[in-house]
Parts: C-alpha cells; structure tokens; sequence
C-alpha cells in the first residue's frame, strides 16, 4: 500500500515531517495477518502509525515523543460494505477489537487503538476506499455517499450537480461523512443547521449481528427514531457504511456583517435577541476581545459578531437589515460599509468574516506548530442554556485561568460562539500556555479536569460537537443519565455481542 | 371521582351522550382495588368507559356498539412522580399491565387496554392531575411542565409571560404535552419545527427501573441523544412526567393567502420550490380539489394552498411576497387582495385560511356524527421523498378509491399536505364511505389494509405524526429495521424488566 501524496501520520493533513526510523522499526513488530483480511489489510509501520491516534494535542504530544506503543496490529481498507462485514465477522471469532475510523481527526480520543480489556488484538477499519457519491435525487436534494468520502472528495462530487451537503467543520479537509454522523459533528452554520443530524435522511450501519438500514424519510413519527439510535454512537454500535443526506442548492446571494460590542456581555445579549428572532442567520460567532484580536482584526478591548446569510432563492437585504437592527438595539455598532450583500463567493472572503474564515480553516495546522516549540494548545467546548451561560461562563474564565497560572506558570484564554440556539449558546474556549517538555500530559490533564468539573457542575454539556472518544468518558458518564447509559449496553449487547466494536468509547462493558 | 364538565367517554370532547346503562353494569365487574392505590384510583365504571378506548373510527364504532369488553380494572390518577412510581412498582410485583394515558385522543389503539399475555390486569395511568407548568426561564425562552397538561391549560398558564409553546395539533383541545412527546406529534407548523421533538429540552420519565433525567440542553454532540429514545416510545419504555419545552414569543405579524392552481400537481412543484426556498412558512397546506372544496372554499377542480407565515420579531412582508413570487412562477394564482398581512390575531382568522382553521379543529367533533349515521370517516398520513411522491399519490388515489367502491360500494377520497421538508411532504388522505352496519370494523379493515400496503411497499412511512400504536403495527414492523425492534427490545428489558408498560404496542415481547 502507497500513496502519492500521504498524510502525517502524527499532525495535521499532508507530510511534511517523515516518521522517525526507530519508531517504525518499534512498530514493525506486529501480528501475523490473517489469510481472509490479506487482500484488505495492511500491517505496514507507517499505516499503523498513521491510525494509531486522532489529531487531539494529546495525540500530537505523544507522536511528537515518539510514543506509539498502543498501535492497530493491522489496518483494513475495506472497499463494500461486504468487506466490513467480513473484518467485523473476523474480529468477532478472533475476540480482535475494531475501531472504525473515518478522516481521523478525532480531537477526544475516540479512533485510538490503547484498547482495554481482553482483546487479542485491534484491527482498524478505515473506511477511505469507500468514498463515492452513488447516487443523486434531484427533485429530493438528496444523495447516497458512502461513509469514508472525505469533506473536499463529497463536496466535488455534488458540485457539477449544482448541489451542496454545506457541512463545514473546522475538519473539513480530513474528516468523513461517516464520522460526522458518527460523532454528531458541527458544521459552519451557527443555527438552524448546527449538527449534521438533521441533515441524515437514512443510514446504513453495519453490525456484527447483521445491516441496519432505515428508510428514507422527509419526516416521520413511526416510534423513536432509529437514525438517532446511531447518530452519535462513535462507532460503538456499528459501523456506517452510507447515508441518504440532505442536500442544498449552492447559495447564490450571501450577505455579511462585522458588528463591535464594546464587552462581551453586550455581544451575548445581542446574539441572544437574535437567536430568538427566527432569522437564522448561517453565521453568527461572537468573538470575545482575546479571540476578535487574535482572528479578526479587534482592537483587543471590543467583542466582534461575524454575522452571516446565505441562500440560494432570495435577496437577503430584509434579513441582514433586521439583524443589524437587532444588534444596534443591543449596543452593537455597525457602520453601513461593514455590511456586504454580494451574489458572488468573493464577499465571503472579505473584511473581518474573511479574515476570521481564514485563521478558522488553518487553526488546525497552527495547532501542531505550537505542540512542537512547546506550547499547550488546547480547546474545549459546550452548550448551555442563556440562563445558565453567565454563571458558567465567569466560572470558566475566572478558574481556568487560575488553573493555567498555577499549572503552567501563565496562559491565554478566549472564548467564541461557534452556533447558537433559541435557548442557549454553544461557546467555544481556547486557551495557549507554556508546558514543560515531559509533563505535557500530565499538565493537559489537570486543565481538562478543571474545565469538565467546571461544564459538568454547571450543567452544561461535556461536549457541543467534539464527541466523547476516551477523553471526554469522566464528564460524559456524569451527564448521561445511569438508565440511558444501561439502556444503551444493552442495545450494545444485542448489535454486538462480542462487544467488538470501539471498546472504551462512549461506555464500559460493565 | 367526579367532575362537573364530563368529556364523552365515547365519542370526542365534553359529554352530550351519557353511557349506556348496561355497559356500565358490566364494567362494574372489577377487580379489588389493591390498598396501595386506594388513593388515587377509581374503578367508577364511567372511569373505566372513558378510559377503554381511544379516539380512533375503530373506537368509535365499538363504543356505540357497547363493547366495551375490556375495559382497565382501575384507573390511577397520580399527582405526583413518586405516586408513578408507585403505581409501576404495584403492576410490576402484581403482573399488572401499565397503560400511560395522557389526553386519550390517539387514533391509533395506542391507549386501547385489550391487552394480550399473560397479565392479571390492567391499569390505566391517566396523568391529568399533573397539569402545572412548574417553571418558567425567560431568558432562555423554556419552561417545565408537568407531562398531563392539555393544549389549552397549558397555553392559558403560558399566556401571562407572553410565551407560547405553538404546538397545534388537530387533537390540541383534549392531548398532553407527554401525550405529544411519547407520540412525536405534529403540531400546526407546516415546516420547521413539524414535530413537537424538536421543541423537547430535557425530558423526566419514570421507568419500573427509576427515573430517567435528561440535562436541559440547547444542543449537544455527547452520545446518541437520550431524549431520542423517549420521545416516540409511547408509553413503553416510561413514563413521561415532565418535560422542559422550547417556547416563543407571542406572534404579533403575520402574512396569509390562499394560492389557487388549477390542478394539484401544479400546487405540488410549487410547495416543492416553497419547502426548498429556506422561506419557512408557518402553514403552507397544499388541498388538492376535494378538500379545497369542503374546507377552503374551492371551485371542485381547482387545488388551494394555505400558506402563512407568523412571527414576534420583524415584518413579514419580505418572506410573504418571495413566497407568493414562487407560487407565480409554478402557474399559482394570487390576486394581490388575498394577500393579507396583519399585526393582529383576527388576520387568521378569515379568508380561505379561516375557513379551513375553523374545519380543521371541527373535524374530530365531525368525525362523530358521521359514525353515528353510518359513514365510515377515516384518514391515513404519511411522508416519502419528493422524488417518491407521484407514484405514491397515483397509487393511493386509484387503488383506496378502488378499494372504497369495491368494499363499500362508492366513497370519496381526498389529500392535502399538513407538512412539508425540503425532501418530501407529508400527505393526509381523508376517506369517507358508506358502511354496512355490523360489518364497520372488517369494512375498514380491509381499506385500512390496502391503504398500508401502498404506503409500505412504496417506501413511504406507516405513519408521518398519528403514531403507531397497536393499529399500525403491521406497516411499522416492517418499516422498522429488524436489528433497530432487537435493541428496543432490549433497551426495554433493562428499563421495564417486568414488560408492564403498554404491551403490545410498538413491538412484542418475542
């Protein structure tokens, strides 16, 4: 198995440092194939390197240290839903754990192979050579994709169609439609289409007691929804082979504003108005002073709204106009030239929203730079109602900051909206500190713990769309119901007896 | 147990036909009330009449027949989560069969206590003593309120705080709010927010196992959505006592017309453009000839499409005249003098869209007197992809009305679209016919069959919003995936061990 252009296997996207010998050579002491995986499977270092870990700064930590001494004993590249089947089947007589594995860019833990208990080994099944669009319904805006289609391969596929899935995640580049759905993933739009859930319109899932396929359905009220039994069941109950997804026609008119608060408070109270005013704008991320200076041109003292519509069917002056109404009743301040409507893609590269797009696309690759010179790069996210937001909010900025003062000595903290809701806002906190080269884990840990006891006493949610994986099994355990968590074994127990599929996400076997 | 205002215990809404006296003589053979629920239950026979059957054709047939052959042994009346519980807790050591009630409207068996296997009983668990809003958020624009609160008591308790819930279904006078979520309802928005799942914040339900408390969230990416599995579950995995609820402003504009085409397959390719345009209309109910003529004033050959859009923030002007552009371009007619918008509530209230308002909430009431003269009154709904919709139409048209002449010698059949998404609408087919007395139920039966057949076999849902119930068991159980009824099955082992909660719908214990 070669690949032309291939992909780091320790940061983010394409290579640009190769693998370290040594760490090869560690890696080479792998299992024997078995005969039936021989045509799909690969135990080659560098493939087993490449699948070992997401893209979280944990994981880059410990690529950086050389340290992939939990990696898949082989890495299959199923091409049909057959194939899957067979690796599941494999697994299940073999007691081999299977981790599905879409782009790879899980930031929680959720596609790594350190598997507990007792297996005899992990395979990971990477769903790339399952990538096509197969099949289009126009007068529906629907499509069939297979799972592994990465963001830029499904988005080219539909283009000559006229037609657009317009799911953007900060990922985009390297993160599949089979792990979207798989993690409830967060796309551009900061309301009405916040996760891809909605935009699932039927699955097919594969599980080692057989194929699951829903019907395509606009709507339905048939018992509880079986799609959302899946969706967000991070490869712990099957593996995704296809969807039926909704589609939109691709926008022809945008409209985008840059609004200045003078605090952060008057920008939540404005952004509160207008997620309970029914516009829906398709971007509306508040940026608080740290993260408007840092990624969108603020002066350092002001919060920044990057306020956004799009549609492919109508002018959007009438909304823009109330929008921005909205945001001057709240203190907001917009010159009249800080607001563009363009029939073209060019607006949206422009001004603040331009420039805010740009830092958003290549915040991950920055990430990376910042592990290798010693920097502790780390976001954390949640979702909390309006009425709750304040208080949770003051906590995170006030005990996190202490926590990085204490831990590491000093450190930034920023916090975004990345969606908004009629109820709440989903915030988003950066933070960068200095780290001590060794104890980075150990330093990452004890910020993590303070900012999930923080979400979790709040009320607020341990994730809005990074997913559970590994990392985030203390908050998530909290969150979930003890009934749903049993309901769910035992949904677990009945698609996968063997409990073969992703130990350790989302829920233990006990 | 008495009331002042009693609600029919046969037929729809408030008493105009008291119960026959022979039918409450047998229904007084009850069971000994067990000590335990001496507080809270009745086995009053007129308790138990108006709590064998739902509101379905079925039901109504058998209850001016007199059959009430298996009426519940007791009634419960709890007004509180431990008295659930405790009555959960009687039927699961007594073998006692549980059947949660909320405002009883289902047309589909889904409260019906003819229960099979092998229980000793049967309780009905009617939630109309908790009727409260018990806490109201401003801020986050949500409240929490009690599972057994009908439509009308609980906007009443909304209106002072300017808040409203807007979730219209046909039943709204006589269903509840848990009624809703165990059902997915639909309510009157015709996109959007179609289901009353997507209003549900956080949800309480009391399981034989404990009680299930999801976190008020706007949104969230941990796990498969622990709501999901409740909501649709009707009655089987637990108990709904409360839920927090999404709310809205009071609308204070609104923008009607009535869009004329001369055939229903003009209308469709224009609600189609509609549902597709990201516009969103509050109402857009598209009556093909037959309805438009009984409840919107149609010529007889001409389709009318109801459409309204309603909001508290912003003129609705804009939205109303893209709208009605769409409707121009795919052959709609729209004098500019049916194009109404109002700051008021009276603008709802006339014009083609009154008429067919004051119909819509008349029909249950309707539905009755037609029974009672010998009319079998039935509709059947569904939803299926745009791409799906024609043939499906085609199919049901000629095949019911085949089956109407064939079996009840003539009959007529009309459709309109209570709800439309960008990927399909959701067709409502009303039938009415002429039946033979004494054979009502076969007669209906058999349409009833050959309607569900069509909907099955063309890949639509058995059900878009009326729930399944006991009665469309057949088209759900092939619609449901297998392994999807295996990990229901399962999760209501481990919630309801016993299997006392509304056995026989949705699935089997097998």
């Amino acid at each position: 198995m070669r690949r032309v252009k291939r992909r780091s296997f320790w940061g983010w996207g394409y290579e640009g440092a190769g693998p370290d010998e040594a760490a090869r050579a560690r890696l080479a002491q792998s299992l024997a194939e078995p005969a039936a995986l021989a045509a799909i499977a690969s135990d080659d270092p560098w493939d087993r390197a490449l699948h070992t870990y997401g893209r979280s700064y944990r994981d880059a930590v410990r690529a950086q240290r050389r340290d992939f001494s939990h990696p898949p004993d082989w890495v299959a590249f199923p091409t049909s839903e057959a194939e899957v089947a067979d690796v599941l089947d494999h697994c299940a007589r073999a007691g081999i754990a299977a981790v599905p594995f879409g782009g790879g860019s899980s930031v929680v833990g959720g596609v790594e192979t350190r598997i507990d208990g007792d297996y005899r080994g992990v395979i990971t099944l990477d769903l790339s050579r399952m990538a096509r669009v197969l099949e289009i319904d126009r007068a529906s805006r629907a499509a069939r994709i297979q799972a592994g289609a990465l963001g830029p391969a499904l988005e080219d596929q539909l283009r000559p169609h006229g037609l657009t899935l317009r799911h953007f995640p900060q990922s985009f580049e390297f993160s599949s439609l089979g792990g979207w759905i798989a993690t409830r993933s967060g796309g551009h739009f900061a309301t009405r289409y916040t996760h891809i859930d909605d935009f699932v319109e039927a699955l097919r899932v594969v599980t080692p007691s057989g194929v699951v396929a829903t019907r395509r359905l606009p709507g339905s009220g048939a018992g509880p929804a079986p799609d959302r039994l899946f969706i967000g069941s991070e490869g712990t109950l099957g593996v995704i082979t296809e969807a039926w997804v909704r589609l939109q026609d691709r926008p022809t008119r945008r409209a985008n504003a840059s609004v200045r608060f003078a605090s952060f408070a008057d920008g939540v109270r404005a952004v509160r108005a207008l997620s309970q005013s029914g516009l829906e704008p398709a971007n509306c991320r508040l940026l608080d002073p740290g993260e408007a200076a840092t990624s969108a041109g603020g002066n350092g003292s002001e919060a920044i709204l990057v306020l956004g519509f799009e549609s492919a069917d109508h002018d959007l002056d009438p909304w823009m106009r109330r929008a921005v109404e909205l945001c001057r009743d709240h203190a907001g301040v917009v010159p009249d030239d800080a607001i563009r409507t363009r029939g073209d893609d060019a607006a949206t590269r422009e001004g603040n929203a331009g420039t805010w797009r740009n830092s958003f696309i290549g915040a991950p690759y920055l990430r990376d730079a910042l592990v290798s010179i010693g920097v502790l790069a780390e976001t954390f996210e949640t979702a909390i109602t309006w009425d709750g937001f304040e208080r949770l909010h003051q906590r995170v900025m006030t005990e996190v900051r202490d926590a990085l003062v204490r831990i590491c000595g000093a450190g930034t903290l920023t916090c975004r909206f990345t969606h908004v809701y009629p109820d709440g806002p989903a915030p988003y906190y950066s933070l960068l500190a200095p780290v001590n080269r060794g104890s980075e884990l150990e330093q990452w840990g004890e910020i993590k713990r303070v900012a999930s006891e923080i979400l979790g006493a709040e009320g607020a949610t341990i994730t809005h769309h990074h997913a559970v994986g590994r990392d985030h099994r203390d908050g998530y355990d909290r969150e979930r119901p003890e009934l749903f968590a049993r309901a769910l074994r035992a949904a677990k127990r009945e698609l996968d007896p063997g409990w073969v599929l992703n130990p350790g996400v989302l829920f233990d076997r006990a």
